[in-house]
């Protein structure tokens, strides 16, 4: 494309080297941002540059924060002696909205993946065994993605766990709320039928 | 939605104010940021501030530019006689992409809609009418979008240009290439047989 200005067909080839931001978007929201005032667009740039310098992880559990220690881990009313192991922080996002979970977490920074060269050394795998050794944790909850990758990554940990005395459990699979069951894959289908429990239990 | 940081929350708060970009898109994007160097966010930031401080829009033909004249309005190839009045930057882009226009150009920064208050002195038409009156125009081509509005701004423009000499013509319409004719809408089956042309003129 033939940009009019440079500055502008700077400002579009950074924006569309953000994930899932074409040319196109990037050249509407550019175009955007000339209509706004000058200071929004600061004020736009500067948290984005002030959350790069700034954001920290929790020392203990690896969530983003802006501290030494998140919220969760430093709060009083949770119990720390569950820990739900998740893949990054949108996935502690998730779990704090359904407001059902009171213990604590461990971000691992991602899964197991060796098509994409992510191998267990990359992740805060060995940080988890460390505060598991130190004795305290009791249930060590498995929430990662239903996937191969994820199963691969349960697998893991659950082999490094084993042996140190702690309850290992992973999150429940089978029909989502609201799925229609001809519509649900055979395979989730079939551990719901597996898994089932006692009804009004 | 909790977020772990309030740099986060403000970063992701900034972003999703952006159009188009919702919540859970912003958190995505600043997520990525939060992977990449410090760096290469500086650079996004500095880009955005930078276009938003240091665009300008060309005083001849109101498109963006680096400089007080576009580069079209500076071009010696360009036939400075014939302007083609276009509604916004992302339309001369389209034009300029097509390389069958050798012209130049008009950029009204909008088209008149009563209903969101964008009336004809919100518009570039008042310099363009001057520029008119200055006698070095011959033709004034009307690539508005077809659209109520698009049609609304054509004939005011019409109107204010009527009785000063100057040729005034509109972008053909018709079928679009390679749409099928049976799902074409009939105001545009309607207008392409009206409009029909001699074959192989």
């Amino acid at each position: 494309m033939n940009y009019p200005s440079l500055l502008l067909q700077r400002a579009v080839g950074e924006m569309s080297r953000l994930p899932g931001i074409g040319q196109k978007t990037a050249l509407r929201l550019v175009l955007h941002m000339l209509r706004q005032d000058a200071d929004e667009v600061e004020t736009l740039a500067r948290s984005l540059v002030e959350l790069r310098q700034g954001v920290q992880y929790c020392s203990l559990c690896h969530n983003l924060c802006d501290s030494e220690l998140c919220d969760i881990c430093r709060s009083n009313s949770r119990d720390k002696s569950i820990v739900c192991v998740v893949e990054n922080v949108q996935d502690v996002m998730a779990i704090e909205n359904t407001q059902q979970y009171n213990g604590v977490y461990h971000v691992l920074g991602g899964i197991i993946n060796p098509m994409e060269g992510v191998g267990p050394a990359d992740l805060e795998i060995e940080s988890l065994v460390e505060r598991v050794k130190q004795g305290e944790v009791a249930e060590v909850i498995l929430a990662l993605s239903p996937t191969m990758e994820g199963d691969t990554t349960n697998f893991y940990i659950y082999r490094k766990l084993q042996d140190l005395g702690v309850k290992i459990s992973v999150i429940a699979r089978g029909v989502a709320q609201n799925d229609e069951l001809q519509y649900t894959d055979e395979v989730t289908l079939g551990r719901a039928l597996a898994g089932r429990v006692p009804f009004m239990a």
